[in-house]
């Protein structure tokens, strides 16, 4: 789904950087990270950022775009796709928590980004709104088909984004509340199942519980 | 709902002081907010934050307990009420909406108290337990009933919290991603509908449903 890649002894400095920032950010549970830090944690020298990136600003767009782009790419091609619409969308909801799995900061990073002038636009033309249009055609297929009923995709793309990220958003929630120290596969899988049986009971016509 | 109580003339230091550190949370959609900043805005001397709040985190204690703590208290009473138990499930989903609506930032600010040793077992001791165990036994007032369907509350909890914030959080995102720039009553109103539709859709049973 996404590469931010795995460090190996091939590994470009660039994928070196952005590997170094998701880490940071995934282990202190804040996207606060400086370009001291990252350049210390990759060992390398923070004039690379410069010569990569730009700046901090691009390193952020770089990491978002590495992260978020192929499970972009994937949900454009699920669209496309002859399956039952169910599946894509029971596909495309797993897509995006096994993004937020592997990147819990990530949606928490578009918001920030979101917020800077600089990058708001960049970032809404290259993620938010193609995944915006992605979903609508998805749904309208699940609708035109009569298996989905009736759903603004504006209502739904904040219902499911928010309902996805906020287990892992919460992980201060889950350790407090719940006595959970960790998000683990089975955990993951049972979030999963259980927003789906949600989603899916809310959004499915009679005839798309048949399917 | 809450009791970030309006400005007037009768207005305690300490309510102007919290009223001033919620604004500027809303204005700038951010929680980075100073205790000079707040100072300012109420007009206020910061000293008077150290009295009465004995520090800055004490503030935010006291503003998500002021948020907070009577939507938590009437929740706790809606779980005795004699009601039918879907009426208080909405009613409970509609009181979340309001107090996002209300105060976009307060997720975000308890979020960012449990990563902070000091504040983390106050905030989960007076908020989050609390709102996790009384959810719970409003989940288990519709299972007993036999009108909702087996679902772990702690699943709910993540699910629901997170679709509600959703909206409030990605007020940018509505923005740029769908070129809307305030949230109204209005959309609010779509928004809690939508959001019963579906959880409502996925938790009630068959007598769920005719209830």
């Amino acid at each position: 789904m996404a590469t931010v890649e795995k460090v190996t002894e091939k590994t470009s400095s660039r994928a070196i950087l952005l590997r170094a920032a998701a880490d940071l950010m995934i282990e202190r549970g804040t996207i606060e990270v400086s370009l001291n830090e990252i350049a210390q944690r990759s060992q390398l020298n923070s004039a690379l950022v410069k010569y990569y990136f730009g700046s901090k600003n691009g390193l952020m767009l770089a990491l978002v775009e590495d992260v978020l782009g192929p499970g972009l790419e994937q949900l454009k091609g699920l669209v496309e796709m002859d399956l039952p619409v169910v599946e894509k969308l029971k596909l495309h909801i797993k897509g995006i928590i096994n993004v937020y799995f592997r990147y819990p900061f990530v949606n928490r990073l578009i918001h920030a980004m979101l917020m800077e002038q600089e990058l708001a636009i960049k970032v809404s033309e290259k993620i938010s709104k193609p995944l915006a249009e992605t979903q609508r055609q998805l749904l309208q297929q699940g609708m035109d088909s009569g298996q989905f009923k009736h759903i603004d995709p504006m209502m739904f793309y904040f219902i499911v984004l928010g309902a996805c990220d906020q287990l892992f958003f919460g992980q201060h929630v889950l350790n407090h509340a719940f006595g959970i120290e960790r998000i683990d596969e089975d955990l993951k899988r049972a979030y999963t199942n259980a927003l789906l049986d949600m989603v899916l009971g809310g959004i499915l016509t009679e005839e798309g519980q048949r399917a």
